[in-house]
């Protein structure tokens, strides 16, 4: 079959699954945004920058299943970076598109604006390469094999891919297979297969205390049904890392809620802990999602199931598929009634109180007055975008109903992602619900993306939390320091401004009356509203102060700003300096600090 | 002289001139803030987000000499370095600190939330490394000579550097040299410098039609000052390619104008083109400064002096300095009376006229009656700043007032750099007045760092030029096509929203007595003036649909969409294609775009 290059893409992208594409137009672009105008079956949806384009496409990826973002070369590349390599330390699948210089002037090395002007043109692809599993420059001869290559391995390891399509060759035909792209996960080796689901089955069998605890892959490779489906018939209840918040059904008393490490509510900390039969999935314990290493997991207890091998123990066990082991599991274990489940019930999270208790109506909105709230205030099937700092903090704890789902970036924690990733997120599925919940200082990095989204009248739920600054920073460091003071913005009056003939509600809230009435009005409304929620600059969810306290002794040690003996000026410390070459003193704890 | 290592490299960022810190707060930078906040000689500036901050830099070193910028690692690195490169292919010198993790973690590849997750620590450094010329991971035992070395790279190459701080050792203290970091160029080679110097004394004492052309680095190397000696003592009439726009003084009867290659008004193109001896100053053909490489300059003709080295014809001359070889020129030359300079007269630049003619005040605003008023309204030492597209073709065309100077960025064209840089270049020298020219598609990209600038109190002038969307790239391709199109923002209200208790002049411009209003008013205001010109979508400054044409041909190739019958859909061509393995066609035109 024959098609223009571009078509192809097209072609392959809508065959991927992929309905919309993001980004910003520039010249080296322009000839393939012609091409997606004409398609009528891909369509651009045009953000206010690069790096707000590539959060947009991973809101819709997390909700889509995959994403896809353009971007004009090296000006637009770069600015999108961050946004890439979010996805990448994500695990969430999204094609990159490079509007590239005509190949003829990578060839004769010209020198061209958005470049370096010095002839060289790998550097871009060397920087996306660091953050993307796979990468291509597109050209008449390799467009077909590159094309799939590339798609395929984006699809496989749930990560961004970088393609470069050179300006000049977007309208020449090529010869195309007339087969569709299938994307799927590659086949176990039966054998091996079948070797570790009767172990697991064994294992399983064998535990007085089975559980199991997820993380993002279970979202991202879309086994969770089946994990939920496991855990209910073998009734094993199950934990999830920060990072899976959302992933697995919190309405079912199965769902033990959140497992942090050594701050997980004691019930649930200890099924995991102390579990002899733990199938873990798609773990990455990082900083963030353990409390700075808090977790204490048996390792001879662990079952480790990955996207394409597993461990049991020590045993590696490669070749085998997290879907297809999972099924084969769910398939081959006996049913066990849910009243011998061994402590689920015991350690079942308990849900916060539906309503928060009765209130002044003139006292002051704090974390404490607002979350209880906000909880009751949940519906299924929302979609719940948590940005990082309190607002994160305080939805993890939550529990979502049933057919929620949770968006934040717990891993890459980039400030300011949310607002442009609800966009994304809304644009898959305009006839969800989404709430999102973003703080001020995040809400200035990417601020101009709600006019995206008003221009497309979207209407999702914003509350933007005023605190004054960078709360979670002041709360790490520097509670009264300037550098976490930022400029106080009329943010109920921004909608105004980016769609002056639009219908928002704006709002803003400084008591708990305020709250109840905002609630009820967002309630009803059928149009975009915005509430502002003014809170006090170092009020904070309970966890948070501790969290960031541990974080300030692990990022700064005991010779920095939070131990002022230690970290004195160096002026004051020299009167007690050795001198060069002098008697080293007995080492002290001040002393290693000079 | 025994110093914590962050006070160490505050005193090195003093020594090298710079005051101001752009960037943003994040974990891994706070105990560095921590010292800077109590340094008192050097101020941390925040922006609204790392993009925008590296701008700030980036203008704040084209006006201050060097500029800084502090990140968090990974997310606010990546954030910048679109940034970060544009300065590089500009040639701003601009030292880029991160605030990276602990050393300890590093070193124990530990999963850390703004990483990959994957115990991997190389890439952000790798990736810095392809737009920086000088990089260090900084530790207790390399400080001193990695910081020294850092910096001084950045000062010799006007470009800029990278430096990683892990945020556990900013109050370690280490032991520092008491004498003051020095930037200074390298020294040429004595013998060499004078053989140089001599050999372009007598090649300008020779030529008929001597001439000089410039580009960034004359202002970079602060060697303008040198030019316009040499220029007025010996006569030799001078040019600017478009980067080095306000370099040279543009007040003066020796000054060509720019020249951009082929549409260079006559006469400065001849005294360039046919110049037997044309002393060119860290010359960049690249596309953009030259229409497509039009640019005709007889190499037998050019002696090209760089940075570092110089070229005399085809004879290279490594080891002589620009600035060195340009005094040693100056002060060797003998005087030539103007009066015999060759064409300099002729081909002196014409003003355009001081004020547009006398119009009817309900005439609509359009480029060609905004511009010529715009001229008149310039005064000694504005800084003006153009954006990528009708506002810098429009400004490269005027003649700047003395003393002026002119900011944009040619060569990287990243959208939406110029008010974050304006931002940067006002806080160096908020005594100067401040223009800034801007359009509705390149201000939303940052639109939120004009609350930075209304945060610090700043008073810049600046026209929001309306057109409702990128005509820059209409003009290339798809004039109606949708993704061209931007949200329409009320501009004007954007400062009421972002400073609601400031002081701003906010003015809606539709015609041309609204504009002689706007700008008495403007004149007189002791504020920060923000005046929203609304202009017809599809006008432009009269060189500019040609220019993007020719880009439009070199970006797509006769069988892109310029060129509607070559590129005829697949489907269609379908017909007409060769059965595969039949025999080959006559190529023509038309085959070859199958």
């Amino acid at each position: 079959m024959r098609m223009q290059i571009g078509e192809f893409l097209i072609r392959r992208l809508n065959e991927a699954g992929i309905r919309h594409l993001f980004g910003l137009p520039g010249d080296f672009n322009l000839s393939f945004l012609e091409q997606v105008e004409a398609s009528g079956t891909l369509e651009f949806i045009g953000n206010c920058n690069e790096l707000n384009a590539a959060y947009a496409a991973d809101g819709y990826a997390r909700t889509a299943g995959i994403g896809a973002v353009l971007t004009t070369f090296g000006v637009g590349d770069l600015g999108a970076i961050s946004g890439i390599a979010g996805a990448y330390s994500e695990n969430v699948p999204m094609v990159h598109i490079t509007g590239a210089p005509p190949l003829h002037s990578i060839n004769s090395r010209a020198l061209l604006h958005h470049t370096l002007a010095d002839g060289a043109y790998g550097n871009i692809g060397r920087c996306m390469a660091e953050f993307t599993v796979a990468q291509a420059r597109i050209t008449p001869a390799n467009a077909v094999t590159e094309i799939d290559r590339v798609l395929k391995a984006c699809w496989q390891e749930r990560r961004p891919v970088h393609l470069q399509l050179p300006s000049d060759i977007t309208h020449l035909s090529i010869e195309t297979p007339e087969e569709p792209l299938v994307l799927a996960d590659p086949a176990s080796d039966p054998g091996q297969l079948e070797r570790a689901a009767a172990r697991i089955c064994a294992a399983l069998q064998e535990a007085s205390h089975p559980a199991i605890l997820v993380d993002a892959d279970a979202g991202r490779f879309g086994v969770a049904d089946i994990i939920q489906e496991l855990s209910e018939k073998c009734a094993i209840p199950c934990a999830a890392l920060p990072p899976a918040k959302g992933v697995l059904d919190e309405s079912t008393p199965l769902y033990l809620g959140t497992y942090i490490g050594a701050p997980t509510l004691e019930a649930t900390r200890r099924a995991i802990e102390q579990s002899d039969c733990l199938i873990g999935v798609g773990l990455r314990f990082t900083d963030s999602s353990t409390s700075l290493f808090s977790q204490r997991i048996a390792p001879e207890a662990l079952i480790a199931l990955r996207r394409h091998d597993l461990s049991i123990g020590d045993l590696p066990m490669p070749g085998v598929t997290l879907r297809e082991v999972l099924l084969r599991v769910l398939q081959d274990m006996p049913a066990r009634p849910a009243k011998t489940s061994h402590g689920a019930k015991a350690a079942s999270h308990p849900a916060p109180a539906a309503a928060a208790p009765a209130l002044d109506a003139t006292a002051p909105l704090t974390h404490a007055t607002l979350w209880p709230r906000i909880q009751a205030f949940l519906k299924p099937c929302d979609v719940i975008i948590g940005e990082a700092g309190t607002s994160n903090s305080a939805l993890g704890g939550m529990r979502l109903p049933a057919g929620a789902s949770y968006i934040a970036q717990p891993v890459w924690g980039a400030i300011g992602y949310t607002l442009p990733a609800l966009f994304g997120s809304q644009v898959s599925t305009p006839w969800r619900r989404h709430l999102l919940f973003i703080g001020d200082g995040s809400f200035q990095l990417t601020a101009q993306e709600l006019s995206s989204i008003q221009r497309r009248q979207l209407k999702p739920i914003i509350f933007l939390i005023n605190n004054k600054g960078y709360t979670i920073e002041r709360l790490i460091l520097g509670e009264n320091s300037a550098y976490n003071d930022i400029a106080d913005w009329n943010y109920a009056g921004l909608p105004q401004i980016f769609a002056p003939a639009g219908d928002a509600l704006t709002l803003v809230v400084q008591d708990v009356g305020g709250l109840e009435q905002a609630l009820a009005q967002a309630e009803q409304a059928d149009k975009l509203v915005f509430i502002e929620l003014k809170l006090p600059m170092m009020d904070a969810p309970p966890a948070l102060p501790k969290f960031a306290g541990i974080f300030a002794d692990f990022d700064y040690g005991e010779c920095g700003p939070r131990n002022p003996s230690a970290s004195q000026p160096a002026a004051a410390q020299d009167a007690a300096a050795q001198p060069a070459g002098g008697t080293p003193a007995k080492p002290a704890k001040d002393a290693l600090c000079l």
